[in-house]
């Protein structure tokens, strides 16, 4: 572990499996052969975070005077840097940096720089009513001159539905073979890399289950904590 | 979830995948349809906690002063009861409860008290050295008057290769089998029921694999935490 290592603070229980897939990919990503060589992570689990789709869809509670006290807390307690492991989340980055004074990494702006690597000019996005309303993965793409193939109302319909599923613990075959599908029908609509943008997507869906490149923005979100918690790259302002 | 619902402080990070294999197992245990129905969990995945068996078998750094400094933290940013995913760790379990005023919930305590409770009168216990020689397990035993079927220091030694080499990410069939066949040698010595007292253990270890109950710390203290968290137990005093 370098002496640059930083500590993450880590904005979790949306939702809770979610937070627990992407600390399992930090260890992973990590290079340890002991404890000690691991990445300190503080992790506010916290189920009590109003929901964020319907925050955005049917004016519900908003969720971010909980999530600024969340991550006022997680810097007290000693983070060097915030993460979210969730999308919809970001629909609320604004009020979470603006009550912190160390930085906040977007999920969002790392997923969309992984999709368009290998030079992409239509990216797919696989991702929640709310998510896809907020415009933040419409927003990022746009910046970067991408075309941005989204799901109908039909297959929001339908992806709604398994996110709701696998929230509730159900996270079998049945519901990945639909989850491809309705990743490979924006591939036929001319998608050349796919964003899983909505973290409990990766918890059913393999790469393997789609044709091009499938984005996953819980590994991307992973692989940048690990290289700015062991130093290797800055933090962002 | 109940009104009476209660917030974990929960010391991670020995080791970190014993940590999340924890978190996983309280959420599987919640009955819950969406995330606000889930457990608060607050926790420090913290890999700076220096080796307990180091500390207690060869005079290395204390890890007391750092666990009691991790429920000090844990304590202020809300956590009503805490718990430590890592049966080693229960030998600085003082120094950590005499550092705030919230319950530390015992994973030695009550794992002994699921090992007994079809009336085993010997119990195997698969731990570490260090947890061994800290006699933690012994000791609650004892007190029931139950006896406890220990490795041999071959044994021993076999189990701590193995332990190291799952904390390093190596968690396939082979390191499996040999768990399996320390565990059967207990049986074969009397043990009625067996204890995977290192939270290491059952990410390799399946039930089926031992032909006496094989009790898993880190179930045992999920469904503790979970009945703790929702109020259906008070809280130890």
């Amino acid at each position: 572990m370098s002496e640059h290592s930083k500590t993450v603070g880590v904005l979790g229980g949306m939702g809770p499996d979610a937070t627990v897939d992407f600390m399992a990919k930090v260890i992973a990503l990590t290079p340890a052969e002991k404890d000690q060589d691991h990445v300190h992570m503080i992790v506010d689990q916290n189920p009590k975070v109003p929901n964020r789709q319907e925050a955005i869809l049917a004016d519900g509670e908003d969720p971010g005077p909980v999530m600024a006290e969340m991550a006022q807390r997680l810097e007290v307690a000693g983070a060097d840097f915030l993460v979210v492991p969730c999308n919809s989340a970001f629909g609320f980055a604004s009020v979470v940096a603006g009550a912190v004074s160390i930085p906040l990494v977007s999920i969002i702006d790392v997923t969309v720089a992984a999709a368009v690597e290998h030079g992409a000019t239509a990216v797919g996005v696989l991702a929640t009513d709310g998510c896809l309303k907020a415009g933040v993965f419409q927003d990022a793409l746009e910046k970067v001159g991408v075309e941005a193939v989204l799901p109908s109302d039909y297959e929001l319909g339908k992806l709604m539905t398994l996110v709701n599923r696998i929230k509730a613990g159900y996270q079998g075959e049945s519901i990945a073979r639909d989850m491809a599908t309705l990743a490979t029908a924006l591939v036929d609509r001319g998608a050349q890399s796919v964003i899983a943008g909505c973290t409990e997507i990766p918890l059913v869906l393999d790469a393997a289950a789609v044709d091009v490149p499938l984005i996953s923005s819980t590994d991307v979100l992973a692989q940048q904590t690990v290289a700015l918690a062991r130093g290797e790259i800055a933090l962002p302002k």
